[in-house]
């Protein structure tokens, strides 16, 4: 039977629950002897720390509603469903990304989990200026690896199909299609803007011809495209990390979608970081510049690399011809093409959104000088605008645009 | 409890089902009043034809094996099940173009429904060479109808997302993916050849880089794509017709994919046809001709008005703005042209499984100069190839291009 815990009934249930009291405590000790805090730093669900002398982890309650807005946002807390099954299935294809999950209950809406301690979440760690030799690394082989070993390509058409039966996420769908693709582009009264943006340049995209077919078609993409188990929400607030590890947290928007969808609001968090920088930062300027190249360009070539070589073990009959190897390559140059150009659509949209929508990122909005955060995102929404209606064949071609567009 | 039924059966279960029993007898009449004989033309399912001096009616029922092979090719009898969902989403959308649902049953995987005793399968009606003024103007209504009030441009995006769950249909998808998309392009021993056939010109599209890349985004298109409650099987054999009514019939193979394919199945057979025509038949290629012009044409303008007229009444935000209708329209008229893209695409694919596949198009495969057969497959195989690899912008250029290859 559900119910949502608090700090006292946390312990309670760690009590009457033997698979996660033993992993804090040896059977004559006492259920006092765990310290319960509230991170309490979410949107959507509780998360709380819990500590014995033992161990510690981090026990996630969704409730039904949008804990932000409150009980009046009614938010079916069947999403805890999907970020367990997702978290799963990820933790499956790429181990030493994705926490260690200890116990799940789908009645209770909870999973406990590897308590990330020595790590941060990636967003506030761009912010102080970190950098992580490893982070595009690791990143792009969570994305090559969930996104490939889910495909029709990897998996039979059967398991496919029962995959995107499972995952049929309606309400977390629903949020992206209307926060990320809907609201934004017109004037609806969910969005926020900062005090001091021109909003003759948000008019500008709203009612250009361009930008609309552009972000609908992508919208529409998102709706129909059954690629991928995507995460649905890799913006750098779902990584945490340290200079060894990076883990990806937070999937419960996941859902079968299109591939771009995940690379794109990765880069695009990435992209507005560097938007937010000052002038003289020259050097971190650079980094987040190379984060961009080398995430899309290990991502395609690890893409490439799981193509190829499953293929090669799968021995198909349909490329089994003197030159069919060398056609399933150009097939699959082909296809991670098309993915690079949702991607850019798809960082197009996240871009739009964060600056004229109801989420916001803190590298631009904790920008203290108004004039110069309005003068930030209105480069943003005039980049985006540029990226979306336009042919590019490379990623070089992309931060050539950004730097174009961001000016110091 | 599903049990597999036969003539005897038949009236007993009808003696048992006071539904269907009373649509047929007087309650004081016997079932032994009743006429039962089985069709038997299906490839999957038994079909009978029920009479008493009243009525009579179709009861299908289908059977845990494909019965064109037998028991030992085993295909789940929940096929009936979609078929039945099919049905009734597709009489509730029009209503004139699919026969009475007067029962159904999942549990014994049957269905019950209006006997089209005066209406004709149009593929043998093709043969026979027979005309139909109202067929184009009807299946285009059907295929803007059920395709356009299936999307997620009309439902919501939850009504949408139950309705692809409802209608994950993995057996007979499948079927699809290898007979259509699959093993035709392949040395596959399902694969079947007229006895003259040039096996070099089948050798030659199947080992061309283009041809073959085509096929391959057509076969990820139909799998990924969910853009329409599609029928799944739209060729001339699943249409029933005379001079005034036409009715599709056996959408068993229903799943929500991408409209293209129901719109280039259809023409497809259309175009099999035309090339299986004599020298002489001057008026009759006039017509099959006119048929292709007329249902792609019709279709595209009734799905565009169904596009804005749905628009009209939503008047959602994102389009409110002074040019709002002109852009959306800019936008339909976009999404239009992806569709008679893929239907090009999905019409060649269907031309190549027809020809080297295992399942023939009676227009051609009964034709008894094996000369003259093996001389129209090679054609189709020549044109089918340049159609997946060229860009089209409209109908007539198709009709060109088959002209081109038909040479009578």
């Amino acid at each position: 039977m559900y119910k949502v815990l608090n700090n006292d009934l946390i312990k309670e249930y760690i009590d009457g629950t033997p698979q996660i009291r033993s992993l804090l405590l040896e059977d004559n000790e006492t259920i006092n002897k765990l310290d319960v805090s509230e991170i309490g730093d979410g949107n959507l669900n509780f998360v709380y720390i819990i500590k014995s002398a033992k161990k510690s982890f981090i026990l996630k309650q969704a409730v039904p509603f949008l804990r932000c807005v409150g009980e009046e946002y009614p938010l079916s807390r069947i999403r805890m469903t999907f970020e367990i099954e997702a978290l799963r299935i990820e933790k499956e294809i790429c181990p030493s990304f994705v926490p260690e999950i200890y116990y799940d209950s789908k009645d209770m809406s909870l999973v406990v989990m590897q308590n990330l301690d020595s790590h941060k979440i990636l967003r506030g760690e761009m912010i102080n200026r970190e950098t992580f030799p490893l982070l595009s690394k690791h990143i792009s082989t969570f994305l090559a690896d969930t996104l490939f070993y889910t495909t029709d390509f990897y998996l039979s058409s059967a398991q496919k199909k029962d995959n995107v039966k499972k995952f049929i996420n309606k309400e977390l769908c629903k949020i992206t299609e209307d926060f990320i693709f809907t609201h934004p582009y017109e004037e609806n009264k969910t969005n926020e803007y900062s005090p001091k943006l021109d909003m003759r340049e948000v008019k500008k995209f709203r009612e250009s011809l361009e930008v609309k077919k552009a972000v609908a078609k992508m919208r529409y993409k998102f709706m129909t495209n059954a690629q991928a188990l995507l995460h649905g929400d890799l913006h750098t607030g779902s990584i945490m990390l340290n200079k060894d590890e990076t883990y990806v947290i937070d999937p419960e928007f996941a859902f079968y979608g299109p591939i771009g969808f995940d690379v794109g609001i990765y880069l695009a968090n990435l992209v507005m970081s560097y938007f937010s920088l000052e002038k003289n930062e020259n050097s971190y300027r650079d980094y987040v510049r190379g984060m961009i190249k080398d995430t899309w360009d290990m991502f395609a070539s690890k893409f490439k690399a799981n193509m190829l070589e499953n293929e090669k073990k799968l021995k198909s009959l349909q490329w089994n011809y003197p030159k069919g190897m060398e056609h399933f390559e150009s097939y699959t140059d082909d296809y991670i093409k098309d993915i690079f150009d949702d991607s850019v659509g798809f960082m197009a949209c996240e871009m739009f959104r964060r600056t004229v929508g109801l989420a916001k990122v803190a590298d631009i909005a904790d920008i203290e000088d108004l004039e110069r955060r309005a003068r930030i995102e209105n480069k943003i929404l005039k980049c985006a605008s540029k990226l979306i209606t336009s042919k590019y064949s490379q990623i070089d071609e992309i931060i050539d645009e950004i730097e174009r567009y961001a000016t110091f």
